[in-house]
């Protein structure tokens, strides 16, 4: 999917919405556990119940890989379950993955070779420690996009990404980051990472990357504000996926989970049609 | 494994050898592909062929997950087959995990927790690009290791890893993050990854962590040398483990791979003994 199809999604659905997918054994509704898959048929219940209101999906594959062999089933059959939507979804592996080149393009075939591996992601998250020889491998593959870390959602951010850098204009090192790896491609293959939490940073970061599309977790669960995210974030081209995991996948532990986890997306559906409104994207 | 156990290896093996398992199809020996499982078959030689000069193996996650859920297989075979030698190699998991904390807790079930993936690695390389939070999960798991990237050994090092932070002591990143990072654990659960193709930085690492084991990737096919890493790096304990991939696994294309191999780890291996006796660490 390029960019101008997600654009396209975005208005159509009025809505900027990514379901994160990490689903846990021990989170879902106790039924499900005499079912063959439980991780399948809960991310099926899932993705049929937010569908109308999600432009992207993002299985979280630390807690695939975690249940191992059979894990990695259940993620396949998920994006199996997937293809016929995959015009109207985004599809990105958060993966944080990044290594030495000949390396990154392992990772790279992995999330986005389906004839090698068996996934096709749009896209996949990379840590940007390493630098640009751990990045580009992904940025080779047509049509694919990488979504770099810049400015996470977590308290460890802290520690390094907001390190004061010894350079004229007082910056941290996600800013650095956002600065330098932005020119290893273009708005049109990359992303970044930016957490919901530090909204108030956005300002900062949309002047930087101006045009980049953000993927933002962090709100719901981890506290962050949708209204802020959209009036420090948002570009004409919306320019936002904001991501909301735990908040709708486990809305009920009940049977009527499914139900439940629409009512949150629609929620936040409603909510960011109001922000498109706002900022005249739709 | 413990620390203890690590250094009398490294002294009854007079060796600090690490070989890194990137295997990958398109470059084990032809007459190989004939086998079930071609990825098995060739480790399995390898480590046949090597054992007896090694300490540790790596296996680089991306090379198996690239190849789907075979891979996954391939590399659960390659662990189950050291079984009976894990009282003397390290196993590593070379793969650059790293997320917000309950994240991070699912990929430390991944690598550590043989009841629910299937795998019980002895550590797993870690990026620090997130801080803390995303770091501690896999130290909360006993005798287990973090091994987190410090210098690479890649170009891309340049980067961010040597941008200059803005306080006393005109302190690269990289000597930020051991700074930080070496008070989440200790000597006894954390090691840095450091690229040997900075061997003349190891010498400033070495202030800053005296006492950590190192593992250097990028003697050999990357192009760092064994003397300097030892000369910068050695400490009393050795506290080195030297990785060595591709000039063992490919030392030869045809049917005598496996004894090329050996006969290269034999070089590596006297070399290691001679600097431990030089360092006086045998």
């Amino acid at each position: 999917m390029n960019r101008k199809e997600l654009i396209s999604n975005i208005k159509k659905k009025k809505s900027f919405l990514c379901v994160g997918l990490d689903t846990e054994l021990k989170k879902i509704p106790k039924h499900l556990l005499e079912t063959e898959d439980p991780v399948f048929e809960f991310n099926k219940s899932i993705i049929s119940a937010t569908i109308d209101y999600t432009v992207a999906y993002k299985p979280n594959i630390a807690f695939y890989e975690s249940m191992g062999i059979s894990g990695w089933i259940s993620l396949q059959k998920t994006i199996n379950y997937l293809e016929p939507y995959r015009g109207e979804v985004f599809l990105i592996a958060d993966a944080k993955r990044g290594d030495i080149g000949n390396t990154s393009a392992q990772y790279a075939r992995t999330f986005f070779d389906k004839k090698v591996s068996g996934f096709d992601f749009n896209a996949v998250t990379v840590a940007p420690y390493m630098g640009q020889d751990s990045v580009s491998p992904f940025l080779e593959h047509h049509d694919k996009w990488v979504i770099l870390l810049a400015l996470t959602s977590n308290k460890g951010a802290g520690d390094f990404q907001l390190l004061k850098i010894n350079e004229p204009g007082d910056k941290s090192l996600y800013q650095k980051v956002l600065e330098i790896s932005s020119k290893w491609g273009t708005p049109e293959n990359m992303m970044f990472v930016v957490g919901a939490t530090q909204a108030e940073m956005l300002g900062e970061i949309r002047k930087i990357v101006p045009d980049h599309f953000l993927l933002v977790p962090g709100v719901g669960a981890q506290g962050g504000s949708l209204q802020q995210v959209a009036d420090f974030g948002m570009n004409k081209d919306c320019g936002l996926l904001v991501n909301a995991s735990r908040s709708i996948l486990y809305a009920s532990p009940e049977k009527d989970f499914a139900e439940k986890a629409r009512s949150e997306a629609k929620i936040l559906k409603e909510e960011m049609e109001a922000q498109l409104r706002k900022f005249s994207v739709i």
